[in-house]
């Protein structure tokens, strides 16, 4: 699991920042979170292949995360993409997006397929039999979804010597992966547990931005590998949390410690600030495994 | 007057080009012209005060010149402007922002006036004491204008010796330099060429962008202190340019030779050319003052 911080600050796109977008690479999926303007050339500048982003998730349609699209699904067609694009997004993507083609007279000549979310409860928004997608309803100033890419447990691994010593054929080889006991001819019966190791353990990934302190997400996010939690204000500006609807970093790393999750990274800082290490000094008085988002960083699990 | 170029390249953003926008100065005006995507960010690099745009001009809808409006609108607003701002594009182009604006839930606090276009005649769009904008209808694949900056004719410089030699009162000043004769007490007229000298010679900028190549502008644009004219192509490719509704070096050239302009400005050049210079030595085969765009670069005059 690779995540590639594209853009990770929130509000307006400077010369140095950028507003939200960000790749996982999760089982083969190239997933795009979020398309602030500038996405496409962030996806030039850290070599993401654009042939192989299926799947555009969007949080909420402010600008700083979604004003990035138009130009992409644009440049896709430029380019003479011909496999399909997914959109998944609050209701009005697709209208705010066809507009903008049917304008410019230039519609997509890739299938381009809306995924329009209204749901505020958790939903699945993807699945295949790797990687499950769902939502995760956040609390902010207009309709917002986080979202969970959860890898699906694979097989067991075949233990070869175990299963050579009992001389099993290779066609049970398959059912053995899928947690099978097997009767030998003799009818004795060797459990699985002794032919197989579990499956690798299975990773997760929680995007959660933009939102307000809420627990109600707890739930949904228990556990989770890795939790990306907006913190867009430090302690000092706290008081403007509830009014914006944002969180601090102490309220990112609440929620981190209380869903017991592996690892918090911090992002969607106000531009305001200068030193983005507060961010990790104020949240870890509260949970220790903290990372801070930046422009062009990736972090692997 | 003085131009920087924001971007110059066509279609898509990449890490060291930028879309079509540029930014004329003239007679204390900031005229934005076109604006692709992350022109916000190229007007920071450049520094150009936000709050001195008050009017911005595009050419027609298609992405690599206007899918930055809706980000740079937005930026306005989170930066408390509250000083009107003016968009003069093709019909439709308030639809797209305003629709935009509706889905973030997040209007402008500042007046925000939209002037859309219609006409296939050139108009005047904008006009004050000092300067005037007209448009140039362009041949594109969509309704398509170019716009001609004018500076107005100021007064005549008053040649202040002489008109101390005659002893003529003061309030009669602002009319000599309006070009009035003066009739002294003793009814003896004295010319006004005798009193002043001609105004400053006007300066004027046409931006063309994008266009086939046609002559029909050419009475519009006639003697231009300068002319930007897109050349998408170079000759190797020239039998694109009728079915993109492009130009290429030679035809810029041609129009500026036919025109009489004093300078040619090449730009919008397609993004597989990795020599842009090659399009100045072919643009000079035709017509000799040539100069190249660039992403920020300025030309005064």
């Amino acid at each position: 699991m690779k995540l590639t911080i594209l853009g990770c600050y929130s509000a307006t796109p400077r010369t140095f920042t950028n507003p939200t977008s960000q790749v996982l690479e999760m089982n083969n999926h190239i997933f795009l979170i979020d398309c602030g303007e500038g996405t496409q050339v962030e996806l030039r500048r850290n070599k993401i292949k654009f042939s192989r982003i299926k799947h555009i998730f969007i949080s909420h349609l402010h600008g700083d995360h979604f004003f990035g699209l138009i130009g992409l699904v644009s440049t896709f067609r430029l380019l003479s993409r011909d496999i399909p694009l997914h959109i998944h997004g609050p209701k009005g993507i697709k209208e705010a997006i066809t507009l903008q083609l049917k304008l410019s007279n230039s519609w997509t000549d890739y299938p381009l397929h809306f995924h329009e979310l209204t749901n505020t409860e958790s939903e699945i928004v993807f699945e295949d039999e790797k990687v499950v997608v769902r939502t995760i309803p956040l609390q902010h100033r207009v309709y917002c979804n986080g979202f969970l890419f959860q890898e699906k447990p694979g097989d067991r691994t075949l233990l070869i010597d175990k299963v050579s010593d009992y001389d099993i054929d290779k066609v049970y080889y398959r059912a053995i992966k899928k947690g099978k006991d097997v009767v030998l001819d003799n009818g004795t019966v060797i459990s699985n547990e002794e032919l197989t190791d579990p499956p690798k353990p299975v990773k997760s990934y929680a995007f959660c931005s933009d939102t307000k302190y809420n627990e109600e997400k707890i739930p949904l996010i228990k556990d989770v590998t890795v939790l990306y939690h907006e913190s867009t204000f430090l302690e000092s500006h706290k008081h403007l949390c509830a009014k914006t609807g944002h969180s601090s970093a102490i309220e990112a790393a609440t929620i981190a410690k209380k869903a017991n999750v592996g690892s918090l990274i911090l992002g969607h800082y106000s531009t305001r600030y200068e030193n983005i290490e507060l961010f990790r000094e104020e949240a870890q008085t509260v949970f220790d495994d903290v990372e801070i988002a930046d422009d062009g960083k990736v972090f692997e699990y």
